[in-house]
């Protein structure tokens, strides 16, 4: 694949033009309470070195959200924790795909997005739309997409907030040692989550979707943010509402209210969620922040290359 | 495109081997009860010929369901009526796109399909998910898949079959006088009304969906059937679980039943309904049928010409 | 899809550089002359609300030109008229395909381009290449490519003229109200005609094809424009001929002609008429005139939603 | 490319079931007459060992048909004459184009197909449809598709035929040692010759096309066959028309009729031309035969493997 | 993706038809004998649980292989142990790739394949080709295609035994508790290992790659079996030559001759290692052997639910 | 294909930021020194206006290169001289692929490059690889990338000099009347020939391959620059040694150090080797130049109309 977007030097310069929806932060205050308690039990696997626990935690309306928790074997804490969100329609998985960061001496909370878990690594959690939302594209970004308050983000984006309390609430868990992560849809959710949640030790957010996302709809040639060109290119008449909707879930205006240490990357020839777009986030970052670069990737991005980079990054901040 | 599936005497030669699950009629005995009473507001149009009304009626769970009541300018009836349903992830559009049936002289009731037109004619209907149904795959098909009371197509079917109860309640129609016919998705749901509801003056399903579906999840290159493989392809312990469910919803099962006049038709390069499936829930019709094959067409099929010869096939039944 | 072409804002910047050939006026000047009398013959068709009524007159070199006449069934005018033109390789197709003008209260009079009407919808009117016409890449755009003479597109527009003549001339059009109408190829053939006829009295032109045809050939993905390219791929000495040649009948200088009142559509997302090539021949047009931009679609455009804006553009100046 | 048609076994055991036209051999008598003198103009090119002439000589209808004539430099005759048809949409492009036979020692007469030489190698002959043919898919297959009179390859094979008259009348070629050849659209050509020319030296036909077309239109997944099939997916009610039409020019009734010995080639993932539809001509072929088969080309066939084999094959035979 | 290979029912009625090369086993006796020791560095990562050694050992013609030794970070042996091979073109990663065997209380071998990884994740082994090795299609599968002494698979497969060697030298491995497993072309190299190696205590063969080779070159849509086709495209007279040359690195071959308990697995949409290829080996599979089989999966197969049934199987038979 | 890269006016106006490797002179000092005496070994041909000759010389490291030399029959010289290298994976093919400069009037030297010659005509040129390369992206461009002295294209653009040496040193041919010439990777290897060898009489480089190749892995959609990413896609650290060790053998160097009469030519719609990539080799070349461009061709450029270009520019400076 050739270069599509901008080039390195045009990303640096480049600066999102989205304006924040208002009421923005009134929006997301309920998110910011509370859930209920969350259940750990532990599950027999063949791992030895590792526990893992099948967490069941209250997320959007106490619906239940599943995960998986895993430690070192002998652990006794407090240990450091990574709460991890998946990407687009990928789940849990099996607790066979969740080693990395226990093998690492954290704690590991890798959560569910609700609904999906269909299109890469299997899901256990439903999602509920009690009040109906509309007509939608294949997919999940156009679901709810007339009213912020119906939106399939707004639910998942409460779900990942209380994925942190759920976190900080568990005994092995040094509750001022709590990173987020995610790669793609999961680096926006951590995102989100960096702006909604304060006292973050670290974020990671590698090639995140879910930013300065209008460009997103009018650049990418491939992945989600299609969804919303193939809804409106029916629903002709509510180019605004569906922007504005979708304002209340974008990285860029999250990222203006985050304050941790952020660890972002973006790979140049990414056509699923274009540099630019992850440049407009991370400019618009408030916390300390560095970038790193793939400019022969596509969206595949750094894979374990940034993964070990990110534990790194981790290390120096949450001593695991 | 070359042929892919059977040819055309093969087809003549295939049957379905899909095995009808236990207590389909107790499953389905429950949406043949009527639903409430209908709206029919009329609207204002660029139209002089014809009277467009904007309708709803209640649904699966009294869920309001929206739809175009079409008819000739001056008519004061009884009029024959033909109740049509879209292809898939259409919707009803807008009452310039519901000219045909009004303009030869019917009554026309043109429905959405909840939670659909997004994908290429607009719709008005909301679709609601009290219960959650769980991780699926972009799409309609794999929405509550596991169960079948919480599939999509439950809530969808009886939508169907309580738009002919709409339609025979409304003044202007013979109720003896009622068909039903749609394309595709649309020729799925006609065939589902036809062994549900019982004295329909005529049925028509071209290159019909939601018919003889695990082959034509092993079978289709292209389309819907797709989406329950890429479940599948995530959710590996589940295909036994997955054919139960849409065993309630296929139309080799629902033709058994059916007593109306009906008018098929396949075409033999179809990718997305292969020809063999529709030859499936074909030879399984239980009353007078007849099938046109289009030999050099794929999923479009016969189109305006055998709109046409569905008018001819109508007119014979149904006297406009 | 992304955005491959101008932004919204470059295209309303953008002028073509396309230069008239010399001679322009002079070369069409007997395109205006009047043809013969049209035969209008009633067919039977399904229809009850509508009347229906082969068409034959005669186009370039008196050749018989196919099309359907349609009218509310009961008028007995004078009706304002619509002339429309069909989309690259669609043809007339049935009755049944021409529902909408005469349901909005219009004479309708829909013709063939000759030769076509393979591609998508039934056409019924021959070609005729006395002369002989060279070698010639797959389809219509390089017939007769080294001389405006023998163009493809030197008989269709003397047709598309033609038409205009004939619906003038029925009895029940009242020949001061008639609009021209088309979707790209329909659309670039009634900017030709607002360009050589005289008093009509709107012209709707959606994403239309034909216009600023070099920047066509150079931009395109997809469609028709790729013809002249796939020609001087083989043809490399005959750039500026072709070129030439396609001068005659390029939008952007039938724009500067055109005085009726015109309503546009471009889409941004359209790579078979890129919408600079739109903007090129609207910013030439010398009428009134006024644009409909839909910025998630391709060359489907705006569908039934401009075919309603159309309808409402085209009432308030032609009164049905 | 993985196999898609039969494999080799079952190519050995296909017999073509297509029935030969009424009245065919009546349709080609006048073909055979012969027309008029060919013009030799020699032409100045840069090659030194092979003298060029350009080549003009009345084809079907009188109409003039441009070629290449190519011998050796110093040749004084008589010498055996290759006479060459081009690939679908090629023409005799230039001189440079046609070095093999005459270097070889034969006098090589390379003609155009009238209006082709767009696609891949130009050519510079006119074709002219004085009668009009109708509507067609962009391409030739359909043109005139309706009439076996009007039909572009009723053109074409009557200027092969006539190619063979004229370079049987030039002083230097010995008229009882020419052979006809070509690859895909001309080695159908050679077999039309081959069915219609008596006395033919040696034939040879590589991949191909014209050949059990019916088979053609069902299984081709690439290339002109397809042609066929976009026409009758609009004009649906023609299928039988369009393949009596299509049995006039079917290399499999020429074969029963030719006597010359014939070298043939077929590839076995040859998706253009399947091998089928090959082997389909090879078995009904009634003069002494042999085939090449490559299991793992597609339609590129044997190449210039396959050239140096047919120049075994003339020399055996032809003498140069 | 629709079915392309056989059904499941005909996969287990399908035998290969490869013959085995005369002086398969003389070939390869030589690999069996054993190379020189290996060495085992510890390597510092960020990973806590696990121990990590960089591993090289002597393998073809005693040219250093690269791989991750990986053990339970506490472990003081003896280990059960597994050797692990690489799919197509990828490498031994970086250690964070290789967690799983040694956190379910394995030793874990993970080696490079030479050459390879740069298609999805790095190696870094050089490959040596000291004696030339011929013309060669892009890829590794016809490097010295027309020598068995000279194939790249020939020092591969002699790599992977060597491999089985180093583990059991080490001093924490019990070198009768070793099994060998890979997906794709790691299984390819499993099975091979299987039959070259006596005394295996288990072997897992996931969607293997390198059976049943020209099966595979005839009918695999995607994938490195292509190659093969390419290089049989060119050079069209050594269709013989190559497939005896990779009759000497056949599964179906090795299979004969393997005694240790297997799990295979078996993708029936899978277009590059075709099932019915996969079940020719497993169907000459002369030890206890069982296939998993996923109805609705590609290449991909069963992932992790696949890794974690292969875990079970290991430990009723490793004891870890 | 629309346009992808610069227009003609940006190419005239772009200028490579390529910056010359250290050193680079001294690098290629040893391949200036002569090999050892060629071998020519007439062999027979159907061919009788032309001589052919199986040509052997030593190449890098004295390894053997094969060629064809081909002459006019009758020819006792001294002739001028064409050497010709062929495209990406392209070998010398059969005598017959090589009849256009003899048949002018030249000696034509056609040589293999070493490994290639599977992908489109075959070669039979081994290559060694005695030191071990390192892993590799399938294809030739990333053999040995990390060290210029194992690139691939060291032996390469030696074997390329030594042709000329062989070809002057042959007794037919005048050592001061010799050309280089090529297509895509022949026309790179023609301009490091004219960059390294003195004296030569004129140079032909056709949308030549390996110039400023760092835009052109950023650039190209298409063919072997992508080979570059897709092995820095994996090799994500290794981006400055790649273009460090690719900076040896990129045109845009040689192009500053040649001195030969050139004839350039490049294609706007080359997705392969795009068109800004040949002007930057083109502006840097220091000797008298010209270019022709088509405007509408892809990487097929000019094809036989260049080759005739190509002969007339030959014409006026070797006088055959």
């Amino acid at each position: 694949m050739p270069l599509s977007d901008l080039t390195l030097d045009e990303c640096h310069a480049y600066r999102s033009t989205a304006t924040e929806p208002p009421g923005f932060d009134e929006f997301w205050s309920r998110a910011r309470s509370s859930g209920g308690p969350a259940d750990f039990v532990e599950v027999s696997t063949s791992l030895k070195t590792l526990r893992v626990y099948d967490v069941r935690f209250p997320g959007h309306a106490e619906q239940p959200v599943r995960g998986w928790f895993v430690t070192p074997a002998g652990a006794d804490g407090p240990l450091p924790c990574v709460v991890e969100f998946p990407g687009y329609n990928g789940g849990r998985g099996l607790p066979e795909d969740c080693l990395l960061y226990a093998s690492a001496g954290y704690a590991h909370l890798f959560i569910d997005v609700r609904g999906q878990g269909s299109g890469w690594r299997s899901g256990d959690t439903e999602d509920h739309e009690p009040e109906g939302t509309g007509p939608q594209h294949p997919g999940f970004m156009t679901r709810g997409i007339l009213d912020p308050e119906k939106h399939f983000y707004r639910r998942v984006m409460t779900d990942a907030v209380r994925a942190v309390h759920a976190a900080r609430a568990h005994p092995l868990v040094d509750p001022t040692r709590v990173a987020v992560a995610g790669v793609s849809q999961g680096g926006g959710l951590a995102l989100a989550v960096a702006g909604l949640v304060p006292d973050l030790a670290a974020v990671s957010a590698d090639v995140p979707f879910l930013c300065d996302m209008r460009r997103g709809a009018e650049r990418a040639a491939t992945g989600p943010y299609l969804e919303i060109g193939g809804y409106l290119k029916v629903h002709r008449d509510r180019v605004e509402t569906v922007f504005a909707t979708l304002g209340h879930f974008d990285g860029v205006h999250f990222a203006r209210r985050a304050t941790a240490p952020a660890l972002f990357s973006a790979a140049l020839m990414d056509t699923t969620c274009p540099p630019s777009t992850v440049f407009g986030a991370y400019h618009n970052y408030a916390g300390p922040k560095r970038i790193e670069v793939y400019p022969f990737n596509g969206h595949e991005g750094g894979e374990t290359v940034q993964h070990a980079e990110r534990l790194r990054f981790f290390a120096d901040l949450l001593h695991p």
